[in-house]
């Protein structure tokens, strides 16, 4: 469910005319729904009520801190990435016990500036960040909280690139090595493990393979206890698939049904992780026509955003629903067409192979571009990142402003040699 | 050719070791060669030096501004694509007349600021574009000067993203197309047909592509003369391919030996495009190993350059030679190993199974890593982007400075909603 809707064949982002936003900021931008971001965000809420669960909106999929703001003032906690990420969540005044810090590489400065902030658990990746986080902590004078991550090795139907929980993958740790440092944890005087995280990948769109690996985490968990060791966090992760084309995701609510009955009666606190699913469809990409471009082989439609503003298509080959912002009443001719942006290579496109009914100077909706759109976003082809507005009700709010020539340059030195 | 060589196991960017300047400028760190970027830009000039061509670089490989100083200043011109790089190539001072403009989605505001800085050609993708800067150069009160870029239809053996000269790719027009623009060229008044501009992809090793696709251009070109029309330019692009594995590529003079009997006796200034050739060895990205992470699967060494430095390995497969900065006699041991970036995704690598010595602490060399490798990179993760650092001789020239925390929401606006 989302806020963008059809009336009269003109596109609304809630009560909005996408078309007015669009001529007032310009393209390509950027364009997020207030109630789709909180909507989704009570949706997850809800539907784990029973278990109070802490709620870290994955921030690598959105990081614009006022979509973070947002969040966080509705009582969630953040799951960050990296040092630049523990940066925003502070800005935005996320209280430190409600955030928490998964990488495969978290260097020395990061790891001390999550010591130094206080939050509330490192999702710890490996043996030898486990050794670094207990030194520096020891050096700090700090006890700190961590939860190991466990590779479930679990296959789910995803992109390769967003496959986590693999063996084959550089996340996680396996059993043996899990119990490994458990048996051994007296090497670990500066740490104190509070739980365990899994994290099997991203737009995961049936709920098996999140079951199989919760009953495997589940199953460490009560081997511990018998030993005497009850831990107080067991983290999810995310990765609950979105609709972009065709796709039948769980709700929320499916979600909890099926794996509510696995954690029932256990005596510690939920975390979740979702990202995509909070923002995926809660954003969209606006872009002008700049040509209609016929050959003797197809249509392009040359539009004014591309691939360094959003990636996915190439990368992934994922597909987004592209749609105009105005249906045109009058048909004069649906084509099949490639939309494709300026960047001078053949990766560069948006969509392929769509029936649309378009002319030079109308605008296209790429629907779903509100997760992992801005943020992979580059400067290729030195192109000035796109605008960023929220829209709440009748209201719309500039929250990133559009790069000029001059920032492109920013960090440069015209260097005499 | 180029300057990164290795003396008594320790690498050596021209006469500085790297190590040293990797700990001077922290990592992840863009090196480039001064003499290495200089020399590949000469041997081209040399190799067409009988037909005394434009050599215009293309921007896009590696935009930075002291790179293209450099450049400009040993009598290069600029291959653009966007406004933005055209405020680039302003900023470094490039004289007008040695500036080329290709794009297939090229803005009003872009061709008005084009046209407005005098530019050599346009280099026209479609008819509504050439319809266009036709009405923008008659509002202007000017006469611009404008190639045709053709499509030829050659198959060149490189990646699909980067084939350019397929007619199922949104670049240039079809002979047919060129023909018609000829036969109907009283309607465009404020246009100057001077040339016509083929670029067939990027990183083609082999010569037979280009000289197939130069006999396309240079028949059409005889046709026109037939009619009584002499083109003052032929624009055949860059695409020459460079060594990243395995590759022969053909040397500057290889590829002139066999395009020059072509093009003899010719009355036509030749102009040329080449980006990778000249930057894409002349770079390297230096990386710090965070952890090597053993598991029961393979060894991953987890290193401070991650997908959003250099997506060259995700987005096209690319293999990139990668090194320690420092060979230890020491072998402890030798291990296939994944080197792989903090990103939380698995399409998060640079290199796959390479057998390296390496221990925590050590640096290591991405080869290259000069052509869109920074020119491509993001703050995905909000990660900072990495500093460039030239060398020429013994000494090193900050060329960008790296990104702070602050850079990332510089743009950003946290709103109360």
């Amino acid at each position: 469910m989302h806020y963008f809707q059809y009336r009269n064949n003109e596109l609304y982002c809630e009560k909005k005319k996408v078309i007015d936003i669009a001529k007032e900021f310009g393209t390509p931008l950027y364009l997020y729904s207030y109630r789709t971001i909180t909507e989704h965000f009570d949706k997850i809420k809800r539907a784990f009520s029973c278990l109070d669960p802490l709620i870290c909106y994955s921030v690598k999929a959105n990081s614009n801190l006022t979509i973070l703001k947002i969040l966080v003032e509705r009582g969630a906690g953040l799951d960050i990435v990296s040092g630049g990420e523990l940066f925003r969540a502070r800005l935005v005044k996320c209280p430190p016990k409600r955030i928490v810090y998964a990488s495969v590489g978290k260097t020395e400065k990061e790891i001390k500036e999550a010591i130094d902030y206080g939050i509330l658990l490192f999702n710890v990746e490996s043996l030898p960040e486990l050794v670094r986080i207990n030194k520096l902590a020891k050096s700090l004078n700090k006890k700190v909280d961590v939860a190991l991550r466990f590779n479930p090795d679990i296959s789910s139907s995803t992109h390769r690139y967003i496959v986590t929980g693999k063996k084959e993958t550089k996340f996680g740790m396996d059993i043996d090595s899990i119990k490994h440092i458990f048996s051994s944890w007296d090497n670990y005087s500066s740490i104190n493990l509070k739980g365990l995280h899994i994290h099997i990948g991203s737009q995961i769109t049936q709920a098996e393979p999140f079951i199989r690996a919760i009953k495997r985490v589940k199953n460490i968990m009560d081997e511990l206890a018998k030993d005497g060791i009850y831990l107080d966090y067991l983290n999810i992760g995310g990765g609950l698939g979105i609709v972009y084309s065709e796709e039948k995701p769980q709700s929320a609510q499916d979600f909890a049904d099926k794996v509510l009955p696995l954690l029932k009666g256990m005596n510690f606190k939920l975390i979740l992780e979702p990202g995509r699913f909070i923002v995926g469809n809660a954003g969209i990409l606006v872009t002008k026509v700049i040509y209609i471009k016929d050959t003797p082989i197809k249509r392009f439609i040359i539009v004014d955003a591309a691939m360094n503003d959003l990636i996915r298509p190439a990368l992934y080959g994922a597909f987004h629903r592209i749609e105009p912002l105005r249906k045109r009443a009058d048909v004069f001719e649906k084509k099949l067409s490639d939309i494709v942006g300026p960047v001078c290579e053949s990766g560069d496109f948006l969509g392929k192979d769509r029936e649309l009914n378009v002319k030079e100077g109308d605008y296209l909706v790429v629907f779903g571009a509100g997760a992992y759109g801005f943020s992979m976003s580059s400067n290729y082809n030195s192109r000035p990142r796109a605008r960023e507005v929220l829209v709440k009700g009748n209201r719309t709010y500039l929250i990133r402003e559009r790069e000029t020539y001059q920032d492109l340059v920013r960090k440069e030195r015209i260097v005499s040699i």
